[in-house]
């Protein structure tokens, strides 16, 4: 294993410590884990808290901030984060007006984050919770009862986010954030596996001339195992499989994340646009906004995830509403 | 080889048209392999014009868009681009106050860039060149008479890209330029080698237990050769390099880049800079400013470049004005 770490269990406390030097926007409570915005919430606005393993960096800390998350929770790489933890988030962010959760649907993280749920109202805190649930690849897997959640959380947060900075109430943000989560599929495809520092070597093999097609954000296994195609074939089986899903009609809107899995060059992810903005198009549906970059990242895999959410108008301005966190930053 | 791609040739072709796709504030000249602002130079605007081999994206189309860059070309993967394509962009972008190019040393780029100044000249278009050459890794290289041209382009990009913005003439806009070069060094450490997808196969061999200390940005060989230490080791390694070659005095303030090579995650990066930021406030040196990710990458290299600048007051406050690019954008 090769990796620019001190050692395997200093990985997150050692990048937390470098985040809250990087961003003195953000505070990051060392103790606990938890990073909110230095600012805190402002009184009655809807507070979003999130958080996941760790590994999948910019995802959450880099999505604090104003317009998006107030909170972020990372647990050890690929490890849930706990329900102290998050009670100790949403009480530091609740501005009066409710916390709500944002959950990737793993089954870890749903079990921390309900429990979570249930000691904050203990403590009179009140919170609403929203499942994210994007991925088509497979219906169950390693770390999952249903559909995985990925780069869905990323069209949440800042939807979600959005309008919570106007001022909406929290089932109001509830309701937009499950919204643009039954709005949203994706489907990932990873050409090599990742290593987490705790196991110092890769999750699973991948033979020099195959891909594993569906895969999961932590190398959890996909569909099947293909040959190597062009990048044109795998955009096309991609699109495929979430149009299957959810059909989208010709002139319909849509916002399109091209992401990065953490080890594939940015100008690999551009030929992937290209791609998909390509298909799209001859369909008649619109890219009316996108994202090309790593954000919702599995370590070091070389993989490509696809995400497209149906998007109405309302959801497009709240997209384009200002944010301004270490990973998105528009109009601010 | 595993890439997202179409094909070897079509990879430069495939991510402009990409970028045209994702980035309608920009206008790609496909036939010549021009990025340039949508809106066009301002008249009476100083035109920033860079460029150099692809695969070092977001560097250097990402960085065109308002406060930074009025033009990119890219030649092909890790190739300098052609002088009639910097021609082109030229005369694309001058706003009648003549044109700045920022050329990383490296000898293709710069033979190329000097023929495009002398045909500029030809038609009447005034032309400054800055050479950015920060990386205090080796003397010559590979590709290099004299020192390599890295990360501080990003730096000499956004504060002359500022200056320029705000009505600054063109020797006061290039001798910026060289001010924020001659404040600059740099220095990167590769885990992996890196595969153009010409080559088809990884540009030099590293065993699994070795780093290359002062690698270039396209594989060039650095220093040494060394077994893999910590993230801590590391960073000492090339600070010392860093400082060894331009002191940093208790009190100075410094912007600091901690840059991905391409394949490393942003966790990592932010390992790395906790230990920059540590061991620069050790010496009472201050981090005024700093960026953590992917900027100027190496494909899918897994490695890391720090540079730091010193920075004065006009400087950091360059650096804070507004910028509005795919890969930077803040106060706008």
């Amino acid at each position: 294993m090769k990796k620019f770490i001190n050692a395997p269990g200093a990985v997150l406390t050692d990048a937390l410590a470098g985040v809250a030097a990087a961003h003195p926007e953000l505070k990051v409570d060392a103790e606990n884990k938890v990073i909110t915005r230095a600012g805190g919430t402002r009184a009655g606005k809807v507070a979003l808290l999130s958080g996941g393993g760790a590994g999948h960096e910019p995802l959450h800390g880099g999505f604090v901030g104003t317009g998006m998350l107030d909170a972020a929770c990372p647990g050890e790489v690929f490890t849930s984060p706990v329900p102290g933890q998050m009670l100790t988030a949403a009480q530091a962010v609740d501005g009066g007006a409710g916390v709500l959760f944002i959950v990737k649907n793993y089954t870890g993280d749903v079990l921390n984050f309900r429990m979570a749920a249930e000691l904050a109202a203990e403590e009179g805190v009140t919170v609403e919770t929203v499942l994210v649930d994007d991925d088509v690849a497979v219906q169950d897997s390693t770390y999952t009862a249903g559909r995985r959640g990925t780069g869905a959380t990323v069209f949440v947060e800042k939807i979600a986010g959005a309008l919570a900075e106007q001022g909406a109430d929290l089932a109001t943000v509830a309701e937009m954030a499950k919204r643009v989560n039954a709005s949203s599929r994706s489907f990932a495809v990873a050409l090599t596996s990742c290593t987490t520092p705790a196991a110092g070597k890769p999750g699973f093999d991948l033979p020099e001339d195959e891909m594993e097609v569906g895969v999961g954000i932590h190398g959890e296994p996909g569909r099947r195992r293909e040959k190597l195609r062009t990048a044109r074939e795998i955009v096309a089986t991609a699109l495929d499989a979430i149009l299957d899903d959810q059909p989208l009609a010709a002139g319909e809107e849509t916002i399109v994340l091209v992401n990065g899995l953490g080890g594939t060059p940015l100008i690999e992810l551009y030929v992937v646009f290209n791609e998909v903005a390509a298909t799209l198009t001859a369909k008649n549906v619109t890219v009316a906004r996108s994202l090309v970059g790593n954000y919702v990242t599995s370590l070091d895999m070389a993989g490509v995830s696809l995400t497209v959410c149906k998007a109405d108008a309302e959801m497009l301005a709240l997209w384009d509403a200002p944010v301004s966190t270490p990973a998105l930053r528009w109009g601010v």
